[in-house]
């Protein structure tokens, strides 16, 4: 996998509607995607399944909506306002804009060690120049937008960075309404936006992206435990949906490096392979302490401390966060699924077949229902299939072009089982179901279609 | 049903973890409101009804999920920059600010006529001060943010008011990579921004919402009878749902009162019954005709037309627009099914309970599992089975209070299925299973719960 697998997935994505560029047709130039009709699928899977094991199914942990905007002084006592920034730096000879941690970053990955003097050792990525770089200044990563009538300052709100704080907020409205003990846990899928210097590699680094971030509350001096216990779960969710472990690792954040908020960090990172950094980042599991509960206590005089019954004490719960990218997993799953192997086409020859091995629970298209040609016999039969089909799982109708063509091309966007409608069915009343990966057919009779695939797509 | 009615389910879902007014320990004073662990389920729940009814469940549509900040040529083209205005005036007394043209409706609404002099007729809602009022100023309805480090206006942006302009500038796109042919349809659920100069109404105007809009693309001269089609399916989609059709009525927009792009709007309506309005809007169903694609066209330089292979001919297509909002439904559908009765008590007195008959496919948790009571033999038995039944449906485990209390609270939430564990089930290995609106007992043995849910609870 390298720098051309990345190429290649971009040009998929954009032929089968999977992501385009966002507003393309005036340009498009904004780093920002959209989700195809196959990329809304697939993304929505990614999210019911992340859903379905970390709140749903879990007695542990429920689940939460907040607001993207939310009240100003959220964000001042959160630290946002003065500490989430990064350092700013600009070419003077070329005057293009970089964070200057990335720069260095970048260097220290080409030369296996640190620039000495900084960015003085550094070359400009675009023009070549080396060193000639304005001193970093801080620049605030949210982005603003003011609410009401009212042109002066009061109206000055910002888009939430991230979907943490919400949690804090409605910490206690959660907590008295669901009648939960810790330790619990509070989730939420959402979108987020920060204001990226220098956004790209596709979906990985954009201004709008959505992220799901768990908050689970528990005693101080059990968090560490528990932060062992969630990165382990983490890790093994994205194995548990066909990620290979060779392609994930992790990575602790050294100490000198930690946000203000956290007492230790470990990212799950993939081979992403931009650029080069081999590795990068998925997913981040922090211990915050009590550091939010803490600060909104004393910011907004509620009381946040919890009170233990059993053990007739009162504390304010440590935090244990794994907070996942949604596109950065959407993007790593499709990298880790494709694959180009040989395979003997329909007529005998070996030929190269691309195919996205995707976990069937995550194929944005379940089934595909095939008549074999468009015969005005075959084409209801299928299409009466089709619809049935629908009523559980996302089908495709596909009549265009020949059954070979049709095959390769569920392969590449990764559909577990494709259903063919051929002349025989007019007569035997079964049809033929091909599994994806390994292109095995089995003849099915019509009335054990759904039964059939129902066995083979449990949890779809 | 009238205003105690809201007040109550106000009251209700704030107790229940429904809906919670946001970042309240702040004040929660921006008519912002975040969604608790059954709020989210509920959202979800009506989210995933629509996009099976509207995309997936159908072969003529397809999904799109779009960027909230798109380029901002794109709100220049619509027409958003210049017309999404609302007129607004502020009290020259009390100097509050209104929508001018919902202080006119308001009076109309409460004389049976418009006020003849207008603004100068209507008394301040705030102050009752008569007439004084400031000239009515177009306000736009956009948020705005800047994107990137510049500080020049070059990154000024805009957060989307509507989801359709999304769809609108990828259709090229979604038509190509899809393979559909007109008429099809694209469908989306996302986010919108609007700066309401009055928001208010709980969760029924609020300046960040959510919306399902799909756009229906149709041949010029097929778009009145697919407006017709539309407008009865969706009204379909409510009653379907379990909306009496009797608090539901239809709209017709005045022509002279219709938006820019719009030939022909109805809107479905709802008997909400805030202040003086008994209906309020709860979808609006737009023939857009080709004012879109053709604007687009025309800034953009791209050919947004279709050739129509069979009869050979090339055209532009009409929209036909189906918009919904997630709040709004979700508030007319609580509203509706919320009922108070008379039932027999456990202890066989008659009694008030309140009961939310949702639609089972909508209620947040379909099955709660009790154990009579907290005991070393019932409890691990009970989260036994609460844990197995959780792999298909949102299940609580709730061992608090006594069994009466239980269900009420069940009842008030819409929980359709309560599964009692009893001392019976450790010698006869089964449980009592009550339904939510008969109260109707029955006796299933361990094995079989499962299976009588699952039959109970289609498309759950």
């Amino acid at each position: 996998m390298a720098a051309d697998k990345i190429e290649t997935i971009v040009r998929l994505a954009k032929a089968r509607g999977i992501v385009f560029p966002s507003s393309e047709i005036y340009g498009g130039s904004r780093a920002a995607y959209d989700y195809g009709p196959l990329g809304v699928e697939l993304k929505e899977n990614i999210k019911r399944q992340w859903w379905q094991a970390m709140v749903r199914g879990r007695e542990d942990v429920v689940g939460l909506d907040s607001s993207v905007i939310l009240a100003r002084e959220v964000w001042e006592a959160s630290g946002h306002v003065k500490e989430f920034t990064d350092p700013l730096t600009e070419c003077l000879s070329c005057h293009k804009r970089y964070r200057a941690d990335h720069l260095e970053e970048a260097y220290e990955a080409k030369h296996k060690h640190a620039p000495e003097h900084g960015l003085a050792d550094v070359n400009c990525p675009n023009c070549g120049v080396k060193g000639q770089f304005t001193e970093p200044k801080q620049f605030n990563g949210m982005l603003t937008t003011h609410l009401g009538a009212v042109a002066d300052g009061s109206g000055l709100h910002y888009l939430r960075p991230e979907t943490a704080q919400g949690i804090f907020v409605s910490y206690k409205n959660v907590l008295e309404s669901s009648r939960r003990k810790i330790p619990f846990g509070i989730g939420q899928i959402g979108k987020s936006f920060r204001n990226e210097i220098t956004p790209g590699n596709f979906i990985f680094r954009t201004r709008e992206f959505e992220q799901m971030e768990m908050e689970f509350f528990v005693r101080p001096g059990e968090d560490e435990k528990w932060h062992e216990y969630w990165i382990q779960e983490r890790f093994d969710w994205y194995t548990g949906l066909g990620v290979s472990a060779e392609n994930l690792r992790l990575y602790e954040h050294p100490k000198e490096k930690l946000s203000h908020y956290s007492k230790r960090t470990v990212d799950i990172e993939y081979r992403f392979q931009f650029g080069g950094n081999e590795f990068g980042e998925l997913e981040g599991i922090a211990n915050r302490t009590d550091f939010d509960l803490t600060t909104h206590s004393k910011a907004s005089g509620q009381d946040l401390s919890y009170f233990d019954q059993p053990n007739n004490e009162r504390f304010t719960p440590f935090v244990i966060e794994p907070a996942a990218g949604v596109n950065r997993a959407m993007l790593a799953f499709l990298l880790d699924a494709y694959v180009e192997e040989e395979a003997l086409s329909a007529a005998g020859k070996m030929e190269k077949r691309a195919v996205l091995k995707l976990d069937r629970r995550l194929a944005p298209i379940k089934v595909a229902v095939l008549p074999l040609s468009r015969n005005t016999d075959l084409s209801p039969k299928a299409k009466e299939l089709a619809n049935n089909l629908r009523r559980n799982w996302n089908v495709d109708f596909d009549d265009a072009q020949g059954i070979g063509r049709r095959y390769r091309r569920h392969d590449e966007i990764g559909t577990p089982f494709c259903v063919t409608v051929d002349f025989d069915t007019l007569e035997d009343n079964a049809v033929t179901v091909r599994e994806r990966d390994t292109m095995h057919q089995e003849r099915v009779s019509l009335d054990q279609v759904e039964t059939y695939l129902a066995t083979r797509l449990p949890g779809c």
